[in-house]
């Protein structure tokens, strides 16, 4: 039975003080298709993001980088993100940036803010102009659509190859306060992190200083968008946004050692991951989602290249893919991970809660069947301990299937 | 028109003087598939290998280590080499390391020389017990089999998902004689060096002293096997060996800098060139033949990362597949590759003859035509000019198609 995919509930999306969204269409890739979303942000809310390392960076990160500085020196409010799907605005070039920067020109005149108090976003296929000839005419139509409850609706407009929409809501206790938070994200294939691995944006009423913002985003991208793999290639344009609007009454946290820091933190993170394994479960052409979790390692980074090298496998994912538990092919993606002074001897590899390897062979207790049992489950958790160390590190990712090529073979046709 | 795959014309492999293969079947995963090769090596032979770099290096990669460090301390020849198919004994521990040196003694009891000058190969499904009782009983037979011309066979021999037999020979002039060059290889799968990416094998009669030869070996891969990736996953057994058999009658190369190592590495390196491509043209699913050449880099670590990137990558290669022009992709890639100081703005890239990208994005001069009517060829070129440096690196690799994922996922069944 393949992974379930469910979009969620429209209901199960809380508002967010502060926080309203219209989504319009401009036909940018498909007449009708709602392709532009428009959030707009309370005066006094908080911004911070984490953006794509790769160097063929797509002009909206670059303009988003740019007025999200601009407006943390001169101490003003972002006050509008702007997105649209079917183009990514990437390796356009000096026209890139003019476009992007036109865009958001356009949302400023409209809401009445500075044009770098507008942050723009793309997604789509990279190296085509973006046509600004028809998103500009209908942001006031996105304007017109604004309303505190149609984060499904956005969830569903900034969608690209995914099956499902993404999005996901908690509430915590934070300084006495229900505090609430709210995500939407897209995301299944060009997928691979060295940081925000796709379009994310997590919004909470909670006050929190503009200091830590940043710290903040970053703390919960690691526990979650950083942790997705579905095919290794990392985006030019993938962006993840944290708002806070300072609107549920609690005192402004100032102390990321305090426990209202650590409370918000975790309701963050919890949207924030189920949000990013709802990607790896909505990886283009996925059956199966996998999870990768390496233990006992000396540092992070050696848990992650180990667990990189099995999550990104082409031949551990066709094996996932077919049920079959060929689990040489583990055994060889940890060996070429990259840790060359890992004693394979010492380690031990599960499948679920089987033992499948140790003293650099099989388990004398497995068996195929075992093996095969684990293999044919929709939800698999592959479990390598290291034995020389504290740390452990945890990847999701899904298989590769006949459909991940279709799809991508398909992509622009 | 998908790319051309031929085996050799059996009577365009060369014997080598002091070279005899044998083959027969084990039975080992299919009754009656031929599936052992034993090579007998004249003595005065000298050999020399290069191995994977994979931590869960197989048995039989440890013990050829072995043997071929003892042989070269006690200055004695190594004299045969015997070759498995189905199983490649690896993730098999110590019994693994047991049963590959069990083999290599029942082959010099046959051949009446050392233990330790016998090199074992094993290539197949990973975390099996290698069947000795099948393999042992079978060796007479390959030895009864022996012969200076069963180069073709034994490229048949030692195939797994290959598609067709690989194997060249080349003759050059080394100190006013002509001395012959004959390889083969297998591989389709699980390629991407870390060094030698399969099994090959390459042979000359040419006389070279002991003391270059693991150099020539490196040199020769360096240029030739390290240049190939099919998925980027590097096997557990990769194994490159070179023999000399120094029956040429040319005066013993001892210098590396002299005319006949130079017309000696050529003729080697044309012929693990024509294997190393014929690989990638093979490679699981393959329908397109793909050079990857990176030029005016700093480095040459800086070109194969790039090169490498664009290569691996399951979206660029799928894109290839369907003959979409989505150079998008391309440009993605080199911008994840890690190259951190790149700027994207002074880099073009070529498609073919036809200029794609510059300044950061689509040249001017480029039609979407144009791209197409390159995606559809069955070889295609991707040429990446850096303009920061004298350094070129080249990479083969092949497209990815429904057939990868149905060869790698049906594999064991």
């Amino acid at each position: 039975m393949p992974v379930k995919l469910t979009a969620p509930d429209p209901a199960s999306l809380l508002p967010i003080a502060g926080v309203r969204l219209g989504i319009t269409s401009a036909g940018i890739k498909k007449p009708g298709r709602r392709d532009i979303t428009l959030i707009e942000l309370a005066a006094g809310s908080r911004v911070a993001g984490v953006f794509t390392q790769n160097r063929f960076c797509a002009a909206p990160v670059t303009v988003c980088k740019q007025h999200l500085d601009q407006m943390v020196q001169r101490g003003g409010d972002i006050r509008a993100l702007v997105i649209n799907t079917g183009n990514a605005n990437a390796g356009t070039g000096e026209e890139g940036l003019r476009r992007a920067r036109q865009t958001c020109e356009a949302v400023a005149r409209l809401m009445g803010c500075a044009t770098e108090a507008v942050l723009p976003f793309s997604t789509g296929v990279i190296l085509e102009p973006l046509p600004v000839d028809k998103i500009l005419p209908v942001l006031p139509a996105a304007q017109a659509d604004l309303a505190p409850d149609h984060w499904s609706d956005a969830a569903h407009a900034i969608m690209t190859t995914d099956i499902v929409a993404k999005g996901a809501s908690r509430q915590a206790q934070v300084g006495g306060r229900t505090v609430t938070v709210t995500g939407i994200a897209k995301g299944s294939g060009m997928i691979h992190p060295n940081m925000a691995t796709m379009l994310g944006y997590v919004a909470t009423d909670a006050a929190i200083a503009p200091g830590l913002m940043q710290q903040l985003v970053k703390d919960v991208a690691d526990v979650s968008f950083n942790c997705v793999t579905v095919d290794g290639d990392t985006s030019t344009n993938d962006s993840f946004i944290l708002v806070a609007t300072g609107q549920a009454g609690n005192n402004e946290i100032d102390d990321d050692a305090s426990a209202d820091y650590a409370a918000l933190k975790a309701a963050l993170s919890e949207v924030a991951i189920e949000l990013a394994q709802a990607m790896a479960r909505d990886g283009e052409g996925a059956t199966k989602f996998i999870t990768v979790a390496v233990e006992g390692g000396r540092d992070h980074a050696e848990c992650k290249q180990i667990a990189y090298a099995i999550a990104r496998s082409p031949l551990v994912k066709t094996a996932f893919f077919a049920s079959d538990p060929n689990l040489g092919r583990i055994l060889a993606a940890i060996g070429y991970a990259g840790v060359m002074d890992l004693d394979v001897d010492t380690l031990q590899v599960y499948l679920g809660d089987v033992l499948v390897a140790e003293k650099g062979g099989r388990a004398a207790s497995y068996s195929e069947a075992q093996g095969a049992a684990v293999m044919h489950e929709a939800e698999i958790t592959v479990r390598v301990v290291l034995n020389r160390g504290p740390v452990n590190a945890t990847v999701w990712t899904c298989d590769f299937s006949y459909d991940y090529v279709k799809i991508n073979a398909e992509y622009r046709t």
